[in-house]
């Protein structure tokens, strides 16, 4: 069994072996080779916290499964410890033996920025120049390089809706974005963030649409990983009007989760039916993407454990050609 | 995280240690406090492997969470591998965090022995001195240890459907048993291991009952271990109407799976009022155990998730307050 920590993550998958894995995730997801049963939820006693289980096995070339062990416990912040707490075990799928065990945080960050990188590389255009990125939690760091990663960026302008964390967050990326040569710049509307973007990620816990859809260039991709519930949502949807392609990366879960989609569709604003198609059809050649220059494209992700069984098992093919990690045999 | 090899548990964690934690997961259990989820079974692409997660959580002291990760993959005998790997993952209920990661193969092996080790201790007359084991599969040398914890036995009579693996066992087995003062004799028939035994353990994958109820003594304690699906029984109707009480591990689990009470209830022939309660009852006082010394008296188990859940929790506190395990923080 194969012990992965964050550095050892980080040494030998890059973000875009992140979004080549994603990719891979789509199509094995599209193609009907992954078995995913919900997630479990156990509160503890106290209420204090939940203990969620994501189990998925992904056939194909990978077969392999796994279960991401993930919690949410709030009060984690005062102690100093992570108040999302994931770690993710990988089990062969030709013995059933576990294989490894690896930082789910990292996992999840590296996968969750890479389904952005992986539309971004799919649906904006090819002379994407400007970027913008909303939110500036833990999530964002990777979004960021997701970004820069899908796209030769000059610019990303980087908003929040809390006064300074946008400043304090573009003065703390900027030795990451120097090395992909590109500039930071705090913006302090959406307005200035939105503007001439040719690639947006938001990024955020908003309830409510976080930019103006009247805003966005003509020609633009956005990509909405944040506000992953049914009663929140960070997208307009005159944006999702404006929108020559909507796409998401799994139908039935964001039409479960998304409120981007759930709360126009419960005011009979938006129906399912325009959705173009999933990310794994898309790479599949069985829909069509963007078609223009001007077209605005969209891409809503909630997320799901297959991208997590994809990446870990990536992970760990890369770790073990590297010989990198600390082998225990139970 | 603490990670903890088949060596590590052995070391802190003796069969005494496993029967009482056993009896304190009976105990969370009969109160209401585990939440165990439905085991989740996927199959892997070429069909020739189930991989199982068996997630709970457990409050009240205990206040811990986990998953057992367990494969079941018959073509790993040729590969030198374990049929049945299993990997157990504990969460911390107070953070969310997984504090530990264990061999889930020595897990199951201690904590399923301990279940019959607590039964006897419950059940079987404390003057018991000679006991009986039919099965020698790879789960037969901690149910023998169980027996010996359990009760100060002169000797174990040993049966196995199989010609000479009886025999094997017992010569296998004699370091073990020496320790403990006891004999093994390997028993030509089941007639001659049951008869004159105060205690028997049944661990076997037979289809049909294993020995014939005439043949036990009165007074003898059985605890049946094996044949945990509900087509295949080694419990002889007779026999659950000879005993005084009928008790089980979990009454749920036990009534949706064990052919011992499936089979005789299809055919009318036994009743779900005729079990005298769940062993946590038992323990709790909340139901009546072994009466008279010529008592016959049964406990049915087939396991449950909480009883890897409080059995590997003790083991984490153990392994920590000895300072034994690999601490590795992702």
């Amino acid at each position: 069994m194969l012990i992965l920590t964050r550095k050892d993550i980080l040494q030998v998958f890059s973000m875009r072996d992140a979004i080549e894995a994603d990719k891979e995730a789509f199509v094995l997801h599209t193609q009907g080779k992954a078995a995913v049963p919900l997630r479990i939820n156990l509160d503890n006693e106290a209420k204090s916290g939940q203990i969620m289980f994501m189990p998925a096995y992904v056939g194909g070339r990978l077969n392999a499964g796994g279960v991401k062990m993930v919690s949410c416990f709030l009060g984690n912040r005062e102690k100093g410890l992570p108040v999302i707490p994931a770690t993710m075990a990988v089990i062969d799928g030709t013995t059933g033996l576990v294989s490894a065990i690896l930082d789910g945080t990292t996992l999840t960050q590296l996968r969750t920025a890479a389904i952005a990188g992986a539309a971004a590389d799919l649906l904006a255009n090819a002379d994407a120049a400007r970027g913008a990125l909303f939110g500036t939690g833990g999530q964002a760091p990777a979004q960021l390089e997701a970004l820069m990663t899908a796209r030769r960026l000059k610019e990303v302008r980087v908003y929040d809706a809390l006064e300074g964390r946008a400043k304090d967050f573009a003065a703390q990326m900027k030795p990451l974005a120097d090395k992909f040569g590109t500039e930071l710049v705090p913006a302090e509307t959406p307005k200035e963030a939105v503007s001439g973007a040719d690639v947006i990620t938001t990024v955020t816990t908003a309830a409510e649409p976080v930019f103006d859809a009247a805003d966005v260039k003509p020609g633009c991709h956005i990509t909405g990983v944040g506000s992953y519930t049914p009663d929140k949502r960070e997208l307009p949807l005159e944006l999702l009007r404006r929108a020559s392609r909507v796409f998401v990366d799994n139908r039935e879960a964001v039409l479960a989760e998304a409120g981007d989609f759930i709360i126009p569709m419960k005011q009979g604003l938006f129906s399912k039916d325009e959705i173009a198609g999933e990310l794994g059809e898309l790479i599949l050649g069985r829909v069509e993407g963007r078609v223009g220059h001007d077209d605005v494209t969209v891409m809503k992700t909630v997320g799901f454990a297959t991208l997590d069984v994809v990446a870990a098992a990536e992970i760990v093919g890369k770790a073990r050609g590297a010989g990198v990690g600390t082998e225990i045999d139970l």
